[in-house]
Formats: C-alpha cells, structure tokens, sequence
C-alpha cells in the first residue's frame, strides 16, 4: 500500500476515513489491499487515498472521492465487495468507517511553505 | 500517541484529518505529540481522536470535534500553537489537512457485528 500524499482538488469532495484493527498474520491481505488501490484508481470520481498501519496493527486508510454517488458505485463494484466479505471474516477484529465532506484543505512543505487547497 | 478507536456520537461531527511526513530521530516529537492529545483531550467540544504512523516515518492522525467553532478555538490554543510552530521547524517534512463534516459512520466489530452511528 502506498503511502504517498494525494493530490486533490480544491474543496468541496467526500473523505471516507476506514479506521482498522488487523488480526495477526497476512492471510493475502497485502495483494488484496493492493489490488483494491488499483481497482479504485479505475474508478470514476476517484481522487486519491492516503494510507498506513503502525506496528501494532491499528491503520487508517483515507480515500477521496468526488461526490457520494462515486462512493456507492465503489461500494457495488463486484471485486470489492467479496474483499470486505474477506476483511470482516479474515482480516480486522475491528473498523470503523466515517463518510465526510471535505470543506477546506490547506498543506505545508519543508521546501516551498503552505499551500491552499 | 495511542491507537485506539475513537468512541463518537451521532453524526453530524468534525474531523481533522492530518497526514505527515516525519524526519528522522524524535528531537522532542513524542512527547508533545502525547501532551496535545492530553490537551485536546481537555478542549470544549473535543470527541476523540485516532492516529497511526508507519516505520516510513508517513502518519495519519484524524481528530474529531463538535464543530467548527471547537476546531478554531483549538487552533488558538496556547501550547498548541506552539508545537505547530516546532512541527513546522523540525518535525515535519511535509504535511496536509482536510477539515470535513462527518455525515454517517457505521463500525464493525469481530464480536458484535455492525453497528451504526
């Protein structure tokens, strides 16, 4: 899973904040998650995701969309719906989804100061 | 920083969704890390928060507040202001905010099954 900062419109669009807890073991959860980021890429209305996991287990992925229509599409694509049957019988022991709409974004970076979003 | 799952009301809510880069070597980071949480914690309007980082240095913390006007009065706050300040002069390599308006959530736990906030 990448971990690279997305680059994304001005404001508005939508956040979907997945909170989780791995269970131990990989279980072909790395290829799956991988996968699941490409799938998402092919998507319309996709703009970017952010994403990553500390040791113990506990990650936060974000994925940013253009509008909620393009979140329930993802949520009917057929892929990814068999790898979250897969998440809730493999691979979390818990998660926690929040939908929410981005209204301002700013960025700061050692080299070039802020940017406006 | 702890890693657990934020217990939140209902939705509508806040979130703060920041993502960093770190340098290398802690210089201080840890431990004011852990002292925002604690005063934050101690904010009117405060619901939670939930932070992990990567052995690649990438983070995401996401805080969640009542609203806006608990957001900005945060963002006055003293001692904070002041730790963004060092963030910015040493801790950070590059980093980016979204503030957004959480509209639904729902959970899932290994145990219980769904639940919807």
């Amino acid at each position: 899973m990448t971990t690279e900062f997305a680059k994304l419109p001005k404001p508005p669009y939508y956040a979907v904040i997945f909170s989780s807890q791995r269970r131990e073991g990989d279980d072909g959860y790395g290829a799956t998650s991988d996968r699941m980021v490409e799938l998402a890429r092919q998507q319309p209305g996709f703009l970017g995701v952010e994403s990553t996991r500390g040791d113990d287990g506990f990650g936060i992925t974000v994925a940013y969309w253009e509008s909620e229509e393009a979140i329930k599409a993802w949520r009917l694509q057929t892929e990814h719906a068999a790898a979250r049957e897969r998440g809730r019988a493999d691979w979390y022991r818990h998660f926690e989804i929040r939908v929410a709409r981005v209204e301002r974004a700013y960025g700061w970076d050692q080299a070039g100061g802020h940017t406006r979003g």
